[in-house]
């Protein structure tokens, strides 16, 4: 099974706030903004495996800034790291100003997906190979928020989550 | 300022899985899902403080099971913890066979809302009181998430999160 | 057959009316509320026969108070009475401030429920038995308005309803 | 003020039921269809009275037919009579399969829409002619609606429902 | 096979405005108001041939008064020309303003609609018979159409289009 | 005013088509796709001028191939030219199986947007500059395709449409 460069697992869309999207602030609706990356984040993963995958968890979303109605929303999703039948997907969302152009950072989100055969069993999933700065980086995080999730499920000692451990030692 | 119940944070909703809802294994879609969790979330956290509140962030959310085409799902919201202007919201979500009527939990969801005034800018809100077992377990927990985020943000030194560092040792 | 507590059938759900629920007025629109209406009368109709229902009439709806953008909606639908194969199901619509968290009753709304086996043919249903005295109350009073929807459909002769004839005297 | 013929407040709309709009039996489902019928209603109560309107309750609805995946469904609206400053709107359904042809009315809708001013206060509108047999004919019963609405509110004495009282005699 | 009177083919709908349908502008959003245009183009041309159809192209569409919120807005398609298994539908859109009644022409389409088996191949459907002015002139302009989108197509040598080539001598 | 690139202009969108957007042969609702190319190329059009804009018109829109349910569709919107207040936007279309990760263009789409001050009247916009020989040839059809367009509205004769009536001679 050869393994994937995480630039082919790369899936974006770019999207006008319409008033449908809002809530009652003018400003977009959260929960819109989810359904907008898991429908993207589910792109990148099956493009990393080809295969049907499924949302297996959210690790973490953060909204730093708002977006308002009318503003251009881009989502920037890729794979970060694959394990044996999961992946991690990385989303970044940018906002830019209809009018003015200016771009910012307004959101990230980490989520994880499972690749299931006919039957929804997890199946086995080429490896990821980062290779840019940002990638190894994601990659390295990756085994963290893994082993992170893992001892938050009681699934995993702490004592043997080495990565983690050392962060607070 | 007087302190809030977690019961009087409570918001619920009961929803019938329509095909508008399905992704193509014809099983509810995440992205759907994590629409009506935000929207629920949002109604708790405004039960508890009373004033405008935006989501701030998604600690995590799990997808255990799937949900199908003509299963009734209820979410239920609550205030699991405040703090100076932001307060925790766990979303539990049940799926219940139409016919047969079994029940089981499919999924959990954690949110963190921020109250804000008028210009947007946080303001202070009311202290929570955990009352369940199981109530003062998220609570303790809550603070624990906290600190694990702050320091993913790299806005806390590990070594401060004596909570979780307990974890490790 | 066992008969079925009403209390059983109870089914319900607190939403936020957003941009996309409303009409030209920002008020909650009229036939969004009547798509809310009928899917948790659906359920709790559901939840009394445990097989497959479809909605056959609806008896009355009234819309007492406009219902505002950023208010919380809260519906509660319960079987008033079943009959051989058909259930009276009765919606209450409560709406709440979202900040001052005031409350009031604004619609209420009567729908009428079949039950049907696998070729769509109506089946025998369980009994349902009320329990406190609204629930007596609307028990009582759905058979009047089964009489009722029998004459006006020219199903029956005014003469032999006997409950009905009774008012007019 | 003068009166309308109630053709001129006509207002049809034909559909195609698509996925988006069933239900699980693969069907329209019930409260799509409703908020079509107010929708149409609506426009035939304003072009009646050439205000804003609001929706103030439903009679009756019948569904008759289950509406299938890909038929094609026309509503009608008109004004059947009008109050001093409410309007009475009869919704005919009808389905037709989009390769026989095959023409059946499937539903029935009674609404009730008020006329507002700015303030939301209710306004005097013009009188409506019926012109038809079956105009005249819903003109005369929706006078037995009124008063049988009236009774069931509790705002109409059962003895003064002249009208009403001789189906009972 | 007979043929079909372009009236047959009528199908129409009128809609009301709402802020789900709009833009950033307040205006009726393009996308929206083109979904309406497909849908009931697409009722046309079962109408005409009662067979599956699917739509093959758009050859125009003007965007000449924008549609505001609040207002109705009345589609009507009717097939123009037939061809060996393709029709031409053209859609003529109706704005009416809800209190004055005034009403205009705000828009039009012509879109191409192929009538297809259960394998999805092209099949022969019945020959339209234009009846009025207006209907006679549109027949003979969808033959001009038809051949420019073939030469723009690169399917058809300009020199063999007759009808187009006298435009320009 | 500096003349924009090509490139600059870009706007790409890549969708999951879920059962929310399929018609009743489970392809992908053609006016679904329509919105969705009117919302990508009003991003692109505004891009071009940084100005508020609205449809004018589609020229074209070609379905070569059904879009199924399941399939990942790619859109890729451009600015080809640009006239005094006015921007042609090409819209291709690019659809990929979700397991083979085969790809095929599906679709071409040709709009025209006009940039609009405050007050809604057009206003002049930057040049385009194409850079590559797609972009050139694109270039170069969009005068004919605009010419072609007045001369259809009854706007200019056709022996003033040099460019377009080199095509027949």
């Amino acid at each position: 099974m050869k393994s994937i460069n995480a630039q082919e697992t790369c899936a974006t869309a770019t999207k006008l706030v319409l008033p449908n999207d809002t809530n009652t602030l003018h400003n977009l609706f959260g929960g819109q903004l989810m359904a907008w990356m898991d429908e993207i984040a589910s792109i990148s993963a099956a493009r990393h495996c080809r295969r049907v995958v499924v949302t297996a968890a959210v690790n973490s979303i953060s909204f730093n800034h708002p977006i308002k109605l009318g503003d251009f929303v881009t989502l920037e999703a890729k794979v970060s790291r694959s394990f044996t039948s999961s992946m991690e997907v990385i989303v970044d969302v940018f906002v830019e100003h209809q009018v003015t152009g200016a771009q910012k950072k307004a959101n990230q989100a980490i989520f994880l997906f499972v690749a299931i055969d006919q039957l929804g069993r997890p199946i086995e999933i080429p490896k990821l190979l980062p290779k840019t700065d940002e990638g190894k980086e994601r990659y390295d995080a990756a085994l963290r928020r893994k082993q992170l999730s893992l001892i938050l499920a009681g699934r995993m000692k702490p004592a043997d989550a080495t990565e983690l451990k050392a962060l607070f030692e």
